[in-house]
């Protein structure tokens, strides 16, 4: 789709709004938040609507509307969607379409029909809401102002949200996040997130995206969506949930979206540049750190309180979010020690102590000093009083210093925050006023700290090259299943490069021949051979570091009750480590490599990382860095390292392999592939496909 | 101590108040909040302190009043703690004691000196508010109002805190929870929070206690502290930070006390019941429910929720909070698709959808359904909308419908929360109003979460049969260090019960003698021996599964340019797992052991556990449980499991060892403990003491 398909219905100067009780609201809100142009109410039995005239039915009014509500009953909805013909398109608030079983999917793909390539919004969704232009397609009060032009020009975010009732809460923040757009998705019958995200960012005045997702839709198409906001600088942050198993089962009976496999989203997210948020506070806290800031370049943060408890607080909550609060630059440290004395110890974090409280050109030098030094966040802790009960004067002269401070030229790219430890210590007043001057408000220090990691997480992916979008690639593959036993499964593998312990597979008589040739020479391995038999080693299938042909015979004999045909492989010894690649199939996201410890340690340590296909080099070595086990790939307490680029190339080949074989690939599993000082050598493999069908 | 020591400076019924402004300010708040009895501000210079009269010195008081609030400076502060025989203590605002260096600390020492036993808390604090009795010994505003006598009686929690600042800020909360005690402790001179503890459990009005820690003090006295509420019923919270080696380096610089190794922490609050927090909004929280509640007997929760979103949610953040949400019964099953119909999925967590919404008859029967069912906590979801913007009338509906479900006979011990999934879309009001029927009005979904789990680990752990206190184990000793060699320090441990390695010690020219006795047949080990052989394996001391003489005879002759001393040692084969079981010393919790995966895997997984000293057996199993190593103890993919029983005896014998030496024991090491399938076998040691000096 091109970005300007939504335009209208987005950013509409008209409007129409059929239906009843939940039409009549909408048009209320938008009278309420004062829209310019013309609001037709739309309903056959009634003449007025909210203090306006009412039309009869589309073909009455005056013009085709940018934008229609469309809070009917399914039928009607249905019915009504053949009429927007010439409108910028259509939000559709009525449920029971595919969220509801067979027959709404039936009448969601009758509703798509009808609309001939209209762009509708839902069905099942809440609607929008466009504080820029100060449009309330939307069934309900709301929490949200309008977005003003103000120093830095108008200026918000957008959320767009597949829950409605969650975006109906998030409206009623008190946190001084200013939104320019609500969004509910609902079954994404046309118009996905992807969507609204390229169409969101060619609005000038949206500066960031927050997304609470459920599924992901495709995740071609997400990636596609998720580079050209990282071309256009506008940061995404998502709250996906789905993140439990309990979770991804609650989302599917919801709105029948499918949530994926979650490390697989934190790869998505990870190689797109999206950040993610675990809760809605986290959420709207990222979403005002990225309005104000944008992408951070890092995660080295300062910060300043008047108490020793709020410090340590710091510290702790920092690391917790994967934040640095490294040393003060010397310079800073000898100011810093000038401006509050012998008696405080100056550290980051810093307590600043209550000495210079109340001091206005003290505080301001002390603050001043920190915001000059070159961290990625420098933060305020100010808890202010509650209004109600107590005054706040006192806290005036020391939120003056700190404004006094951000307007002397500070290190580039630092983002100024004032904190408050609690959520409800941040008054939105106090909020406001920060905000207009460029500072973050941020309410609840734990949040604002995962804010902040969260902006550097998008900052660290945006600082890679731009990687490709995902290919569409089938979640579930249909067709014959079968069982590639070892022998078949090395032998594919080796024929596309992955490198193969020599072997040969051979009869017990061929055994019992003095004159069969071995593959090499001893100590040997000896492994029984056969389809159903994916746990030989479990089953006594698999005999290591045979010294003789006496030896190799009788363990021969001893599993002929498993096979009569045996793998006989050279012995590879001096492996720096063992590792399992993998490569499965989700029904979200098709292929993806995992990797990780091999042999044993697989289900005992649980220690994987999983890798998006196609996947780079680059990609496979960052996956590496990220398991335990890379200090033994790198070379531990004085053993040496291994062949890492072997090593990579080998995961790379099997990659490939996979993603030539998309169609028909349905697992395969090589454990261990043995790391070794020079090369890297696959010792067992197995191979599920599906035979395509004739 | 005697827990009514402090019963008159925590409950007084006169005050004296002593200085300048700050106990001016005091003054005006305790008659503000509109304490009974009588408020005799002292200072010689003045004849009038905020509107009463002011007494020139502790001599001219009318009595001795039964609490002291002293704001003069230090050196005025020693002077007058000389006059309070006859008081009920004093309370000291003064800075510049022992958290200032080591002038600080000998003024803090007259400071004691000087009251001769008088209760002081502080000095460096910032007062006490006692809201049951309109007290506020506090040199400032603060955000709370006195508690009422209620439906419930008079009941309200304690805040006991190290920081004064964040005390302050948490006065500010807008949560609903009823505050009955805020006391800031400082320098912990006299009164500590072990003290407090027990004195607060002494007034039945103290529904829960909160903590906040940097240090912990005498964990020996922290310990009874804590079994002494366990006694009385009273739970205990703690937001302790210096979790960070960043925060635990501040800590020490902020008040002089000890932030003990964070592991150890944990180990401590498991075994004693103390919940802990992270940050202060989910201690507030965890308070509430505990003010509510008390402890729970397990982690079941369901939610409702009228949107799918926040259902999903649920999922995922109970599953990180540690919760679980099993499904419902089959009776709540049935009652709920009945009352919900066809069109919703019921499911645990429920999204109950909006056809019933304001529906109050149909909402009433959803929540009494769920309310039925046997949970430790049932939670309905529900955001207020911001009352500046919007009504709240369709939200009193269901609020009416989940009040009238509570009202009927529930689950025994389901604690009944209606939560906010953000903290500010529960009104104070709303709280208020919910808490005086006995439900738990919670402000942020992950906040309720934590705050739940919390409450259900101090309910594991009064499950358990009550521990002893811990005994006072120095922190650090003194003495001319020794390091014993693998030999002595295995004779040792052989002699105090571990079962050891046969071997024997020989020299090179022993050895070379056929004649000499071997101490067990082939294969064998043979070991280079020395004090500074610490690390031997890495410098090729160690010789594994030697299988003849000449093979033993080689390996040390290769290894005696490291010693002319050899151990031999039987080659044990066939472990199970090998263990690593150190004993450390903590400066402020004195030994401890850690249990963890040994050989090359101790570095890299860094699995271990920590207990504290003494461990009974079932400390110890408890311990190896949680270790992901556990599962090869008790057998692995179908390998047997090993000899539970003989190794826990095994590390309890090392456990006792070290415990009968604590006055000389620095650190030990046994690595690897061999666990078998039948018994436990330590192959390696090292023991660090440090001698008595003469």
């Amino acid at each position: 789709m091109t970005s300007d398909r939504l335009t209208r219905l987005l950013r509409p100067r008209s409007l129409a709004l059929v239906g009843g009780k939940a039409a009549e609201e909408a048009v209320r809100q938008c009278r309420a938040l004062g829209f310019a142009g013309p609001i037709w109410p739309v309903n056959p039995k009634r003449s007025e609507m909210a203090g306006l005239p009412c039309f009869p039915d589309m073909a009455s009014l005056p013009e085709a509307p940018d934008a229609v509500f469309v809070a009917a009953p399914a039928p009607a909805t249905i019915a009504l969607a053949a009429e927007l013909q010439g409108t910028g398109g259509a939000i559709c608030y009525a449920a029971d379409f595919a969220e509801s079983g067979e027959e709404g999917r039936e009448r969601q793909a009758a509703l798509l029909e009808a609309a001939q390539g209209v762009p509708l919004i839902g069905p099942n969704c809440y609607g929008m809401l466009n504080l820029f232009d100060r449009v309330a397609l939307w069934p309900d009060q709301h929490g949200c102002l309008p977005i003003e032009h103000g120093p830095h020009g108008q200026r918000g975010v957008a959320i767009v949200s597949q829950s409605g009732n969650l975006a109906l809460n998030l409206t009623m923040q008190t946190r001084g996040l200013p939104i320019g757009y609500v969004i509910s998705v609902g079954n994404c019958a046309d118009v996905t997130p992807a969507d609204l995200i390229e169409a969101l960012i060619a609005d000038e005045r949206v500066s960031a995206i927050g997304l609470h997702l459920e599924g992901l839709g495709s995740v071609a198409r997400f990636s596609e969506a998720c580079l050209a906001a990282r071309k256009a600088g506008i940061p995404l942050v998502a709250l996906k949930t789905g993140a439990s198993a309990k979770g991804a089962a609650l989302t599917m009976s919801h709105t029948s979206s499918l949530a994926g496999a979650d490390a697989l989203t934190n790869a998505l997210f990870a190689r797109y540049g999206v950040a993610r948020a675990h809760d809605p506070a986290t959420f709207l806290e990222t979403l005002k750190l990225l309005h104000v800031a944008g992408p951070l370049r890092g995660r080295r943060i300062t910060s300043a309180s008047c108490s020793g408890g709020e410090a340590s607080l710091t510290a702790d909550l920092a690391e917790a979010a994967g934040l640095e609060t490294p040393d003060f630059p010397a310079a800073t440290q000898a100011t810093l020690e000038e401006v509050l004395g012998p008696r405080v110890h100056v550290a980051n974090p810093l307590d600043y102590h209550t000495y210079i409280w109340g001091d206005l050109a003290a505080t301001t030098a002390c603050f001043s000093a920190m915001l000059g030094a070159d961290f990625e966040a420098s933060l305020l802790i100010l808890d202010f009083p509650r209004t109600d009960r107590c005054s706040a004067a006192d806290w005036d002269v020391t939120l003056a210093a700190y404004r006094a401070a951000c307007r002397a030229p500070a290190a580039p790219g630092t983002v100024r925050i004032v904190v408050s430890s609690l959520s409800e210590t941040m008054p939105e007043t106090v909020a406001a006023a920060l905000l207009a001057e460029g500072i973050l408000p941020a309410a609840g220090l734990p949040e604002a700290l995962r804010a902040i990691a969260a902006a550097a997480s998008i900052g660290e992916a945006w600082a890679n090259p731009a990687p490709d979008p995902l290919p569409e690639l089938p979640g579930t593959i249909h067709g014959e299943p079968a069982s590639w036993d070892e022998v078949r499964s090395k032998a594919v593998l080796a024929a596309a490069g992955v490198p193969i312990a020599r072997g040969k597979v051979l009869t017990l008589a061929e055994l019992e021949d003095p004159a069969t040739q071995l593959p090499a020479p001893f100590p040997l391995v000896l492994k029984a051979v056969g389809a159903d038999l994916a746990h030989k080693t479990e089953v006594g299938g698999v005999a290591l570091n045979l010294s003789g042909r006496d030896a190799l015979l009788a363990a021969a004999k001893g599993m002929s009750r498993l096979s009569d045909t045996f793998l006989i492989e050279e012995m590879v010894g001096g492996a720096v480590a063992e590792l399992i690649v993998g490569v499965g199939r989700d029904p979200q996201f098709g292929l993806f490599l995992t990797l990780g410890a091999g042999g044993i340690f697989v289900e005992l340590l649980r220690q994987t990382e999983q890798i998006l296909l196609p996947a780079s080099h680059a990609d496979i070595e960052a996956a590496l860095a990220r398991l335990p086990l890379h200090k033994v790939l790198t070379g531990y307490r004085g053993k040496p390292g291994c062949d890492m680029s072997a090593l990579v190339n080998a995961i790379a080949v099997i990659a490939g392999w996979a993603m030539a074989h998309a169609d028909r690939l349905e697992e395969m599993d090589v454990n261990p592939l043995l790391a070794l000082t020079t090369g890297a050598v696959a010792v067992d493999a197995l191979i599920r496909i599906r035979e395509p069908q004739a």
